[in-house]
């Protein structure tokens, strides 16, 4: 690392603590936190007002964990514990139904609205209920957070009890990847087998079924061998997935010591990278088809928030573990792009929505998919990472 | 009406005709037609390469009917009797499943791949059936369409049958205004008092839940008692929805000489139209907010093709039974658009998919959604309805 690189990543690091800060973790708790039923909404307007009080499940768990995370790493601010622990109330309180699968959306009070077939409610619950758990020592949210965990690998094994959408059976990148992460955030307080071997489990499916070198990237929805589905819904590469799956890896692979986890993370890195960044106008592309036909999501072309932050994470993660400049450069071409377009220079936090060219498609500041998660968890991940490397 | 509009008139009916016959028919009965197993397919690349052959359920009795209806308006061309008769045939061999409720899509041979919580397969079975009744002249198919038909009455009105994707019950403008369609297509062949019964059950939701004088606008989804709600999704207008419903209504009086549904069309559509029409670039947008806060829709600002298509039917509607010059002159204007920006010059048929300033967001010719049913049917529409306005 000569002075100028060194410079970048004192700088960077700064950026990013301060725009945590300073910028972020204030939106939220001042406009997201329900102060009233506990909790958090997500459906912000741009200047923070609420414009819908539905209440995503999965943020519940997300906000749970990025306020616990951020508590751990970055300050003891007690407001952001607060925070943490008023949506783990609200989730214990109102998020699961009587057969232990949780909801998707709630009312303002917790009332359910959907409920879907899928676990991420679950996985975004554990996730900021261990996380807690490390902030304050405590070993029953730990042990809620390890329940919700054998509790998803039994709904995701017991046929029939998550409907599936299709008669074809296929199996689903985005559950098989989260629960590496998952597993690796329960790690830091749970002490139990199940933890590694689903972690080793995932890894074999990702590398078997999902990663196909013939198309070098990852495929999002595989027939149950692994094999490509040839529609156009089988067909999709979603690059910032998969360059959030690679981090999962190399992370995995430097707490198992597992050399192969990080090489396997730098390879799919390095195809979903190239699948992903548009090389005309910048950026991390929504989506791509593997054999170049045109695909048929209505947003391919749009250029979302949080794959810049999985793209900002990974570029990070893979220059740490080699040291390889290239890494160090892509990591600027994402990180600049990224801030130049998406940061809200007027009112705040981040946009999520831009077309193609990076102009704002729509300026909420949230919604049931976007909110206080890939932002402040790319910021104090990108903090860690730039500390770290920098210490070295 | 002075000689510019007569000659405006008569010119848009012939490129209506030669669009249909030279272009639109010979595309989909060349490339989409699938000579094996029956049937259509529409997931066709831009030069009509299959790029998936999952068959879009919808899309068999769509085709079928729109086949059917050129046959009947256009030309008595028996390619097209055929392609309608291969659909049915296909519809009726595959695309039902056990309990009467048909699937949304199929493999090639027909083997069940999806099945949605909805109606719309059925409506279109339906349709397809009565035109192609009406063209070979038989009962038995009519009586098939009269069977869906009472089946869909049956299946919306039993509780639990089609189980509701939210727990907070709310009520759709998408099923009541089809079933408008539907019955109008139906009574030409069948002589049932249920068709007209649903056409005024329908009309007087649309008027009385859906309408929302205070937004100028109808809404796509309200509380049971027709109120709104206050969501993001709630609060959703769907410009071009409200145009096609427009015109179903116009349509509607005319056939059953009720002088209250043409006037409400007319409002619909000035209401509509008004929401939808992108001043700044020319085209109808996908979606609006009745509170003008930002939808929350990835492709809200984008430019479909059908809600072009039915922006030119229903102003023409609006001119025919007003006269007014301010319906001649919108329908100029949209259908100029459309024409620059959809029709592709190079490959035949028309895009789908624009950005807001009207350039291609991706070129395929067809998909799930987009296949050969809204383009035909407004070039055939069209065509009848400037003859009509062309003779009066």
């Amino acid at each position: 690392m000569n002075n100028r690189q060194l410079s970048y990543l004192i700088k960077s690091r700064e950026f990013y603590k301060n725009e945590l800060l300073e910028n972020i973790m204030p939106f939220w708790l001042e406009h997201g936190l329900d102060k009233t039923n506990g909790g958090v909404y997500t459906c912000l307007n741009r200047d923070g007002s609420l414009m819908d009080s539905t209440k995503s499940v999965w943020f519940q768990g997300r906000y749970a964990y990025v306020c616990a995370y951020a508590y751990n790493h970055i300050e003891k601010n007690p407001l952001w514990l607060a925070a943490s622990k008023s949506c783990i109330d609200f989730i214990e309180k109102h998020c699961f139904d009587t057969d232990g699968h949780m909801f998707f959306s709630v009312s303002a009070e917790g009332k359910p609205i959907r409920k879907r077939r899928y676990v991420f409610s679950e996985t975004f619950a554990a996730i900021g209920m261990a996380e807690y758990a490390k902030a304050i020592g405590d070993a029953p949210y730990a042990n809620k957070a390890l329940e919700i965990f054998r509790n998803i690998r039994r709904m995701l094994s017991t046929p029939g009890f998550l409907e599936p959408k299709s008669f074809i059976p296929c199996k689903g990148h985005s559950t098989t990847m989260i629960l590496v992460n998952v597993a690796l955030v329960l790690m830091q307080v749970c002490d139990d087998p199940v933890l590694k071997e689903q972690i080793e489990e995932s890894i074999f499916e990702i590398e078997h079924s999902f990663l196909h070198p013939e198309y070098k990237c990852i495929l999002e929805c595989v027939n149950p061998d692994g094999s490509l589905i040839d529609t156009c819904e089988g067909r999709t590469i979603n690059p910032g997935h998969g360059i959030e799956t690679a981090w999962f890896l190399i992370n995995a692979g430097e707490r198992l010591g597992n050399r192969t986890y990080v090489d396997l993370g730098l390879k799919i890195f390095d195809w979903q990278f190239d699948w992903g960044w548009d090389k005309e106008y910048g950026g991390i592309i929504n989506f791509r088809d593997c054999k170049g036909l045109p695909n048929q999501d209505y947003s391919q072309d749009m250029k979302f928030w949080w794959p810049q932050c999985e793209a900002i994470i990974a570029s990070l993660y893979a220059y740490k573990v080699t040291g390889d400049d290239r890494y160090l450069k892509i990591h600027k071409e994402v990180n600049e792009w990224a801030i130049k377009h998406l940061k809200d220079q007027q009112f705040g936090e981040w946009f999520g929505y831009l077309h193609r060219d990076g102009s704002v498609a729509q300026p909420a500041k949230g919604n049931l998919f976007k909110g206080p998660f890939h932002i402040p968890r790319m910021l104090t991940e990108a903090y860690l990472l730039c500390n770290q490397i920098i210490s070295k």
